[in-house]
């Protein structure tokens, strides 16, 4: 009668799926290749390589079905147990998401705007597209990339060479792409939910704020036009329903002067949508796995406003954060590295002006100044 | 670094204090005399009982302090661990508490109103006793009763031979108190926390209904005059320092036309809180954690309203809670027996009115017209 949800990839995600899935009467099995992924600190584990068929196997037996923490398990397992028990995402969904190239291209086709691209197979493709686009632009990794990884920024035509000489190696093995470098006013994210029997629902849009190609912060509801809102969401819901996709994923956005440009789409929960935990109804790990098991969905809407603060390499002290009205902490139970998420808060209030007093103190207090500032910089704009 | 938090009793209120502690980074470590409790899905546990010194020497060396989900832990047991280790709440409040005599005489001697009661130790004590309180009375065990067991209540002196054959056995044991029946309008529980370093915080007051001497129903924030209020609120907290008291506690009180008669105190987390996981800032579970930790308390502001339903002895069908705005599913893992908690549920809205159009469509629903009527009937008085 229980049922079993297996996660591949034991990070923060799997974790906080696991956490929120344990009061609908779930367990959940762990598939991670190191034995001391976070999750297993709270859910069973099978330890293994994702294409270890020996580990999928034991796996698949112990599982009703399988979603994902990583988005980055190979293809080839996906469908290995995709042939064998429930997953959702589809791996076919999963692929498109996996490949920018691939992403890009169906963003286009659903009418859903994008920076200019064009794939690169070698150098000299590189230098039409660079002709083509124009600078400043993006060399990206087409798989693989995560935080800002497999990335190199070109200002001008001149950094060709550079950007070849970083990252031209991968070209034959995860592909390459080139962008242009859009200047956006800020970065938004549509964390939406689709459920197996084609239910769609979509969280407030969140404002991020990034720092070397890392989330920092994110503020939601964001404060933007109604007509924004209701383009992005309709965008989310065009590529959910091309795509069948079945659980949460996030689609960022950069909003040009209220032109929105599809960065990517993250076929899984999503750090931009951590704030719902304490600041939506029911939070996007909750839904997550209401949409994979098929059941109703719940409300996605928002309570208050809500920021959310990556800890990024090591945690910051806690107690500013427990101290503060509607401060809440999340320590994934890692241990630092430098650049690793190993950690969030969220500050929780009825209102900007109150959320804005609390984030000034805990800022101040924490000395996260940079963190804060430019969130704060947007509460006060959108008061005025 | 890490702090590991053991907790006697495996239960829900284990499994719920578990999943409010990860995110603070804790680890838990559950005992319990049963290996399949359910906290034990989510926490790893040691098997054994509470009296068994090689157990709970195994459960102090891998802890870094106790606390408990279960009050009728002997008190020497948990003496037996504050002597080794941080131990909240200490031993004697949870020796106070788990003695109907002892916490009655205690209120009394700290001004808080009780019904009338007498100790009883023998048959003629019983007749002495009623003659003093009159009928209707209620014969308890002054020690190890729950949800309505070790109770006998008597409508005359008539019936004090059957309420001496059901309980009189018990009293050389674990001691018997008789109190007069109330007449309450109203059953109401203030649910608190004070921290090791003193400060003390309560949730809005909760309205209960109980059903065979199990709580069936909740309604927070209690829809009741600020007088009330803040005499019962004075009450929990005379009575929490009293006890030096650390953690979270429940005081529960009869409302007889605005006169509050306290009936007892629960040592712990408390059924009549589970609403605060998602209808306050901070539930009561983490902060019960924050205050065994010596952490800063979180708010416990109410987010709105909310009505907890029980779920005795069987689950009922999951879909119409989950398919109500703000219903929120709590299953705990148990398998299904006569009059055992098996989960609860949440229903959360902005407004009474809105949780009143819930709560009127998940009864029918479920068939649950009996249990949520009351809810409604209050809410109604309320709103007019
Ligand atoms: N074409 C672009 N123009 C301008 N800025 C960009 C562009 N592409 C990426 N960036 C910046 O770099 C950040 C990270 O880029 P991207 O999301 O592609 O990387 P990622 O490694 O997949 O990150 P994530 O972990 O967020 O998925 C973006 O949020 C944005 O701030
Ligand atoms: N003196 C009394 N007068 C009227 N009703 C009473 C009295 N004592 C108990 N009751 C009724 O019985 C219910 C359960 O009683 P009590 O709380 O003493 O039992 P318990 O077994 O300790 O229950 P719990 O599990 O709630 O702690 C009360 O909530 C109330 O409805």
């Amino acid at each position: 009668m229980t049922t079993t949800v297996g996660i591949l990839g034991g990070g923060q995600l799997a974790r906080m799926l696991a956490l929120a899935g344990a009061p609908l009467g779930l367990r959940f099995l762990v598939m991670d290749s190191t034995a001391d992924a976070c999750a297993g600190q709270f859910a069973p584990m099978v330890v293994g390589d994702y294409r270890d068929e020996t580990c999928l196997a034991e796996f698949a037996r112990r599982v009703d079905l399988a979603t994902f923490d990583f988005e980055n398990v190979p293809a080839e397992s996906a469908q290995w147990l995709a042939d064998r028990i429930p997953v959702f995402p589809a791996p076919r969904a999963l692929a498109v998401a996996q490949d920018r190239l691939a992403e890009k291209t169906l963003f286009r086709e659903l009418g859903i705007g994008t920076p200019d691209f064009h794939a690169i197979a070698s150098r000299a493709d590189l230098d039409a597209a660079l002709d083509a686009i124009g600078a400043p632009a993006i060399l990206k990794t087409r798989r693989l990339g995560y935080d800002g990884k497999g990335q190199f920024r070109l200002r001008s035509h001149d950094d060709a060479d550079a950007a070849w000489n970083d990252l031209g190696a991968q070209a034959p093995s995860v592909g390459l792409i080139l962008e242009s470098f859009v200047r956006f006013q800020r970065e938004l994210s549509v964390v939406a939910v689709r459920s197996r029997s084609g239910e769609f629902r979509a969280w407030p849009l969140t404002q991020n704020w990034h720092r070397d190609g890392i989330l920092a912060a994110s503020l939601a509801p964001a404060r933007v036009d109604a007509a924004i809102e209701a383009a992005a969401l309709g965008a989310a819901r065009r590529l959910a329903d091309a795509l069948d996709y079945v659980g949460v994923f996030a689609l960022e956005l950069f909003d040009c002067d209220g032109e929105l440009l599809a960065n990517e789409m993250a076929p899984r929960v999503h750090n931009s949508g951590h704030w719902t935990i304490e600041g939506s109804e029911t939070s996007q790990f909750e839904n997550h796995l209401r949409a994979v098991l098929g059941l109703p969905l719940g409300s996605t809407a928002a309570r208050g406003v809500s920021c959310m603060l990556n800890w990024i390499g090591a945690l910051p002290d806690a107690l500013p954060v427990l101290a503060a009205t509607g401060g809440h902490w999340h320590d994934y139970g890692k241990s630092p590295r430098d650049g690793r998420k190993v950690g969030h808060a969220t500050f929780r209030a009825d209102d900007g002006g109150t959320l804005a007093t609390v984030l000034g103190t805990v800022g101040a207090a924490l000395q996260r100044e940079g963190q804060v500032t430019p969130v704060l910089a947007r509460l006060e704009e959108a008061a005025s």
